[in-house]
């Protein structure tokens, strides 16, 4: 294990004058001493420790996370729900239509009430009709200008500061260990890909989501890719495992997640060889985050929950377990 | 740009006692001198070299290739079909009725004017028999046997040493200068998977192909993916470039291919921010390989070779820029 900052001459110099062991320093500050943090920290140094019975070789290291309320928040609502949302606002002066139409008028209304009223199949409709029609880039570049420009209703900073330290402490340590790590997602592959890099560490080709159809087309001799608005893989539940084998090619060595939409995927991440990691974000902070578990419409955590406990995954409580919960705090 | 193997101690002494400059190694020994090498070391150069104008910085330094007919031979039929060959006739045993049914009937025939009739559709459906109903260990299981039993017809070794090894020069010479190596292929993804890190030296994740629908399962209570017959992407011609931006999210800096197949790749490669190299391998060696282009069934060169010629993208003859083209030539 290689144990972050620990190299170069930061040792204190002892009373002899000779150099003191370097001191250790702790990669995972945000954590608190407990239960989640000691199955992490020993984890790794089962699979990394060099002369350890359960050694992984780097290209078995593969870590896998969900992101929205495992990386990031997911309250009031799914933030690409939030960026489809501000896309109508700005489409509407186009579709002045859209004013009697459902859904689109729900969205106009800006009433929380009505909007708590949007199906399942509104939501696909809404965001059908803003992530398609333009190329990849085009794309990229809306849900960037969104990113600049937004700002979180509760903490009033850019949805991307909406982030929780100790997991981007947790992807920064397994990375410093070998491990690459990859975003394993029901949010859009393409939406994410604009921050994962600068936000997570997470290059695009490690980030594995929901796709939709897309097609190659030469427009006056210019190559592009134009997104359709029909989905093509719905990357949640049993389509996590099913996206982990199509992108990465390998059962993980751990798998973090925080609801039912995640229980296949660290199902799929137990049956592999021992040992593994399981983890799930509980959302139980209320004052500093949200709390919301059994009986939530967004991130319901009920099912993957009693399978944690049963089978003695770990469920990090955010009261208990995160000193700091989001980079902004002081 | 790093010359490979110019570190060490490898530099002869002078007749002054001092070190001489270390003798700069070729990365690309398999390759004539030409304006096909010329090109490649350039273009790598161009976007290495600190300092250069076009210096990419390595997360933008992808690389991609195909793979049949690009980094292995494709004759006397793409080696995934001569593997769905071999698995008919090791099922037949089971399915007696074969023996009078299109087209297993055909295959079982061993005859190669019979086998020669077969039609795309036919070839889908000797895929699909062959490549579903099982859990993708099973399946990459099947595959590892086949390569380590079955012999290339023409060379008498294994399928998967009937590779070029100007090519793997090439994947690692571009490795060692800091680009990551993908295949994309209109091969099975979990086919190429099985010999890609060994052969290649590209792992599972960097390997993008033809996709079949899967399924996540709990078999008593262990999870698996399963391979379904139906279809889920074909990634090739305008598919290819698709499968890039899914799979990587990038353009790729450099592509090569070899036939029409990967006209599109080279397309959407060339519409990248210069500098961009695009290369088709031709296959002009009867006596050392095989010799087709514009009438071959397999692996036809036509329009590409049209687009390369109009565009002044890179035409590697075998003949003329490959002093050596299998690693098992003397």
């Amino acid at each position: 294990m290689v144990l972050l900052g620990a190299c170069g001459g930061s040792g204190t110099e002892s009373v002899t004058g000779m150099p003191a062991a370097p001191e250790k320093k702790d990669p995972l500050p945000s954590w608190n001493e407990g239960l989640a943090k000691q199955a992490i920290v020993d984890f790794v140094m089962r699979v990394t420790l060099p002369g350890s019975p359960d050694f992984a070789s780097e290209s078995e290291r593969v870590a896998v996370f969900d992101n929205d309320g495992t990386l990031w928040s997911e309250q009031p609502l799914y933030f690409q729900g939030l960026f489809a949302f501000d896309q109508i606002r700005k489409m509407a002066a186009d579709h002045p239509e859209w004013q009697e139409e459902h859904p689109y008028s729900v969205v106009l209304s800006n009433d929380p009430t009505q909007v708590a009223t949007l199906t399942e199949s509104d939501f696909f409709q809404i965001i059908g009709i803003t992530h398609s029609g333009m190329t990849v880039p085009d794309f990229r570049q809306r849900v960037s200008e969104w990113l600049a420009s937004a700002r979180h209703p509760r903490f009033d900073v850019p949805y991307s500061e909406v982030v929780y330290l100790p997991m981007l402490e947790l992807l920064e340590f397994l990375r410093a260990e070998g491990f690459r790590t990859f975003i394993v997602s029901g949010g859009g592959i393409e939406f994410m890909r604009v921050f994962s890099q600068e936000v997570y560490g997470i290059p695009a080709d490690q980030v594995v989501g929901t796709t939709t159809e897309t097609v190659f087309e030469l427009r006056d001799g210019e190559p592009v890719i134009v997104r359709q608005p029909e989905l093509h893989f719905l990357n949640d539940k049993g389509g996590k495992p099913v996206g982990i084998n199509r992108f990465i090619g390998k059962q993980p060595l751990l798998a973090f997640g925080n609801s039912d939409g995640d229980l296949q995927m660290l199902q799929y991440t137990a049956g592999g060889d021992d040992p593994t990691f399981m983890g799930l974000v509980h959302h139980d902070d209320a004052e500093r985050e949200w709390a919301y578990d059994r009986e939530s419409h967004m991130g319901r955590l009920d099912k993957a929950w009693d399978e944690a406990e049963q089978r003695g995954w770990t469920v990090v409580s955010m009261q208990r377990d995160w000193n700091r919960i989001h980079p902004f705090e002081e």
